[in-house]
């Protein structure tokens, strides 16, 4: 069997595929045939070595994947042959807080999915919803659980509130769809136009497009009377604008930074009067959660496109340079 | 102007009509000119002489009403003339934890609003969503913040939860409407099998008749794959049934006792392993928060049938006795 | 090495000692040397065929244990060679609510810990407090654990409340120390006008006789200005008296009910308007925060009387007739 | 009757002090015979032109302040003549989040404390523990109400986690008492060697001296075995030393930035991965809980200086001036 490996900071040229034999399950442990991977931001910070956790010399590559259970060792009996499972990114993250005693993660310190088997802790996968296909459910393992974490984790959205997304990667997009499941109306942020419509067909009530309106915070605060959003997703660290949109007593859920984000004065934070919370994805509980919705809601991840496991190179590539519109997902299935 | 004016445990010839003249708003006070009240399970109450609380002797009737701000005090900075505002039954509690110290209410310890004009604290009143009606506003200060409370004050109803509702009362299709809302999957019991599809319409998914079905939470498991329910509007202390119905870990919201209610054993409480949470109505911020969401997404309360202001005992004795679907509401308007 | 077994409902005559071989830690397993296990209600309930919860033929006995890691397996990397140890009772409950799905425990469902030997699962095992002895830790994973969700697992209970707890059982006298440790004031309740001076030092400010003042919730009521006790730690099922006692918005936390105990009218709950909730235990997560109070400020356990690991059916019969104050140890230490 | 009056902006110069008939109080309102005041930063902000709420014209100084009712309007029903009170210095925040509409405050927006009497609204005013005099009240609504909120409004601390406080001021003082007394173990800083004992005495474990260890989070870190402390009370907007002194999940409760903080990078607080949490004071609902604690508890404020009323002006001048330990109280007493 083949698995894609990575170096740490060794850029898309340390993306290499090799041949293993299929391992065995030991005690508590089972088996996966690997159907679909989906690539985060996350890849691409361990290719730019930029990565903020401990990442292991020639790790199997890429942290979301889905597939079957093929195989079961000694003692399993959360999950059972022939189920169709997710990776569990942060496998010992199970509930309450994240802390560094539970930071081993798929495709990182441990082992990744990008590989045609892998051996798992039954601890980390989960049944996913009967009506997504693999190339769907390997969507979800971090931008899914990472929205549903930005959106409950903290104060909790409530029906009725406001909710502000920033452009159209995964974490945004199924924000939108989660948001508006919860009964939260949501207002997106564009840079590009064209994704107004498909926005809109989400669940975006709103659409403020941020290259002609620079200062959309200002667009913001008239489209919510001057309060401001109770909550805004933020996934690039543009917290000043974030910040300035936000209403009193809401909350900024802060999901990642890209390198360059301005440094931010504390005084706009404490005026702001909005807690800032940063997330590194979800446990286990949330994952759980979000997959209750997803199935009672039959709500479908947006995926932009799909690729043959032996164009992973290329996924990545996608990936980085196309800004897709949804998920970009490599497939071992095979129609695909 | 004319009053309704009730008699503690006097039943329903104690309500008489009597005229007043129109008093002026003192400082921090406004005069309303009430267009709609609705009816609760607490109007009969005080006619048996079985309610909790204490009523003021000769109290002016009815805690829901609904009408316009046509005067204001000195001071009054939270509403304007012309506001379209109901009454706040607890016009004391505001936020956080109920209390005996925050437990005055409109039509109980102080005049109620059956009454053409009435001045009440601004404290005591709070603007309405603009699609609905006075009619349809004056269901909401009871039976709507009640349904609001029960889903929301406790661990709080989640998205793709289910929750079970009991009966065709104000309360329950409050709830249902409320928890489709909130993106929660409801099971309704009904002892009349026409109201099933109505039931239905308002959000149910399935809908159990317990005239046919005595054992209904059996019914329950079996659509819960022998889980339960997460969440329980309990609205008539029937809580044996709740409690075999409702999941680990999960909520009984306990909304009122009808007399004769049995008693329960603590083991079933016990084992049930679910919280067991009483309600009495909910605080202003309750209130505040379920009018944001009525206003997001449009929802229209369900009412079963008006009856003009002269004809408020009419009104009583239909509550009583013809187990309507959705509130009995009194109007002074032109057109009832 | 030998163990002691139970047959589920066949009572203390059931109890036999065993010779086995040692057994050897699997992958993710520990060995631990058990030094010493304490007794707890449920212990009795076994015997009695009366524990709500399934229970493996044949089992080990008694869910309570503490000892030192003398092996083990592959992948173990949480816990090391030497390490003093205590049980998880419920391995699998590790942060959230309760469920069936990780109601597998420890001298139930699976073997428990009065054995010279035990293999556990690396997560079914925690490092205690440096300054407590084998005897003192075996005390903590029922009655510790129990009394620190009591407290602190539902709403909360916080510094400046009062709290009660009834009698000089484990669980209570845990929750006593604890309350005092987290700012609250705590009123006792004891039938032997003898233990009130130990209540006392404990951290009780009064104690109430319940023989001589058989309506103690009077009692309880005066000494709080009439608005009751915050928080009730109920471990005995006697809902009415709980519910006299407790304030409005306060809790009453339900640890356990004894055959015979009354029902209880649900107006009675109604109108306490205190949420009722019922308690199995703790999770991991409630384990390791009360460990870090009990660090931090020194606490030691109430130890009754300690027997020898060959007098562990004289060790039942004490627990069971002798109404200890404090908990009932069994020791394997040279000293005892 | 004499009252000091401030303008915004206008610095020491523009304090006067003006001569008044005594007010009649209202209805629902009490006339309080002020017995004396504390200062707190807010003071210095608002001759400094730099507050960040509306300051009314020729507005009464001060928003603490102590007293006794010596006069109730009509419906008052929650205070009594002769209650010794406290001003509220939010009294529309009852409870539940901050947010604009209950943003008007005592010494800002409404008139303020430095006066001989005071004409309040009876919610603008609590009655306070038995065991303080007027001075040690006067020192509660600012300081003592931040450091209430700072420590319990957001995650909460809890018994055996650690907090750690920055210098001698008012709401730190306050923060190290409440957190000894809520079980959790405190780190402090000084600037002052001199001042260490004091801050052990009032319950600190262990101090830092910020001079001497510049980059004293690395201490921080030493003391809490490298995790970071639970919460940190952030007096100064310092945030980068904050966010490198708190353990991931923690709180840091941001209660007020000086000029010139300097700005912070969003990579720093995504990675500390703690929540920073701005406060403004606290809400009636705070100040009635901690009111709770400082009863059960005897707590006394730690008051620095005492002025008498004629010499208002040299405790501005003291307090800005002095850096003193614990409070700067005007008072209007007969012993001063």
């Amino acid at each position: 069997m083949r698995s894609y490996h990575v170096q740490y900071g060794a850029g898309l040229a340390g993306l290499t595929v090799r041949d293993h034999s299929i391992p065995t399950p030991g005690t508590g442990e089972v088996l996966v045939r690997i159907r679909a991977n989906s690539l985060n931001f996350r890849e691409l910070s361990i290719l730019r070595g930029q990565y903020p956790l401990p990442v292991k010399p020639d790790v199997v590559a890429v942290s979301d994947g889905a597939g079957e259970v093929v195989a079961t060792g000694a003692g399993v009996d959360r999950v059972r042959l022939g189920d169709r499972v997710v990776g569990v990114v942060f496998p010992r993250w199970v509930d309450g807080p994240f802390g560094l005693e539970v930071a081993d993660q798929l495709g990182g310190s441990l082992d990744g999915m990008l590989t045609e088997y892998a051996v798992l802790g039954q601890d980390a996968v989960l049944r996913f919803p009967d009506h997504l296909t693999y190339e769907e459910a390997a969507t979800l393992p971090c931008a899914g659980v990472t929205a549903w974490n930005a959106l409950t984790g903290g104060r909790g959205l409530r029906a009725g509130e406001t909710v502000l997304t920033l452009g159209s990667g995964g974490v945004s997009l199924f924000a939108i769809q989660f948001a508006a499941i919860l009964g939260a109306r949501v207002i997106a942020t564009t840079g590009r136009a064209a994704n107004a419509e498909r926005l809109t067909a989400l669940g975006a009530e709103q659409v403020i497009d941020y290259l002609t309106t620079p200062d959309w915070f200002e667009q913001v605060r008239k489209l919510t009377d001057g309060r401001g959003v109770d909550h805004v997703i933020d996934v690039a660290g543009t917290l000043e604008q974030s910040l300035r949109s936000v209403a009193m007593a809401g909350e900024v859920a802060f999901v990642g930074t890209l390198a360059g984000a301005p440094p931010v004065d504390p005084r706009l934070i404490f005026t702001a009067g909005a807690v800032l919370r940063p997330i590194a994805l979800g446990s286990r509980a949330h994952f759980v959660a979000m997959n209750e919705v997803i199935a009672a809601h039959r709500a479908r991840p947006v995926i932009d496109r799909v690729f043959p496991f032996e164009q992973a190179a290329s996924a990545y590539r996608y990936y980085q340079d196309a800004r897709p519109f949804g998920k970009v997902v490599i497939t071992q299935s095979a129609a695909a």
